[in-house]
């Protein structure tokens, strides 16, 4: 139980990382198939996920990401794209893969396909999208403790201009934005910000028990 | 590092808890302090979390969560809340905090609060609370993982009405908005979900590698 914390506390937002340690293949997967086993509403898991080690494109991303250098010096570079917008194919697609996986006929998942539905297909698109961020960021948290478990370095990074990174990448015009990224890899022992101690909100100011 | 994913295949929405068991005020303790500690952009955790034990509050909330009977039948049901507005004063703070846990005179850290404050200000009300919404889904996938972590089950719960919780929980007029539940405590053996295969995304589907 004491990891718990642990791994909570050793966590922080990586801002030099070792260029010279990567990531390894099976390190990787497993950060992957953590982060594809993420819960998400209903299960539809309304996002698309881009783990890149090419240099060249790193280097194109980084005047896109405020110049950090994080970019370039990390491991991979994760990026979690949500849908921008969706029809019924987002639950029909989700419905057969329920069938197919707990070998359910098609036709009793009928009612919920049509709840399903009901939900989601009368928001906005501007709704829809602000929904599958909220997927993406779930998961997004998700990946980042499955890599403190396995103690590989994170830095979070919300400063990027989201329109350069979907041109950068391809995504305008297949309703994807790049919502939230994700440095990984090993710290490099001359990041001093490794040393301070983390700033948080207190018990009393954070939470209400009633 | 097999433990990484054996706690999130452990883990699943849990539709069925067991009213007897309760979440000890030990685990419960560890459960907060790891989401204390999740990250949040720029540090700020822009949100409120409520920690609900209170059956007679629980009843009120069943209804405005359709209906849904893991409100009142799990140990615990923790509400987080999103700030809908803010203005300075949430840096202000914030760095009054880093100030005293880093022991840095608060003048050396304008610079920095100048350009969190050129960064969040400008935003437009709707902008603030989706960004407060997506920091608080981030605590909120780290705290469903803790609670895997000490084998806590949980139910993550958009079914509810914001509007209702709102009223209820007493945020009108304190900037605050119900943004997802968790539902925590431990599973029924009669709840049959706990054997259903998980259905995910392959992993072709879900990744691109760059």
């Amino acid at each position: 139980m004491e990891t718990v914390l642990e791994n909570r506390t050793w966590r922080y937002a990586t801002k030099k990382f070792d260029t010279h340690k990567k990531v390894s293949g099976g390190d990787l997967d497993i950060l992957l198939e953590a982060t594809r086993l993420s819960a998400s509403s209903y299960g539809l898991q309304p996002y698309h996920v881009f783990v890149i080690t090419d240099q060249e494109l790193k280097e194109k991303l980084k005047p896109a990401s405020w110049g950090q250098s994080q970019i370039t010096d990390a491991s991979h570079i994760i990026v979690f794209a949500n849908k921008t917008d969706f029809g019924e194919e987002l639950v029909d697609e989700y419905l057969q893969n329920v069938s197919k996986t707990r070998n359910i006929p098609a036709e009793n998942l009928k009612g919920y396909s049509d709840f399903m539905k009901s939900k989601l297909l009368g928001l906005s698109t501007e709704e829809k999208s602000v929904w599958t961020s909220k997927q993406a960021y779930l998961a997004f948290g998700n990946m980042m403790q499955a890599a403190a478990e396995l103690k590989i370095d994170t830095c979070p990074m919300e400063g990027f201009e989201a329109e350069r990174y979907n041109k950068i990448l391809g995504l305008d015009g297949k309703n994807l934005n790049a919502a939230v990224v994700l440095a990984i890899g090993y710290r490099s022992e001359e990041d001093e910000t490794q040393h301070y101690p983390k700033v948080r909100k207190s018990k009393e100011e954070l939470f209400t028990y009633l």
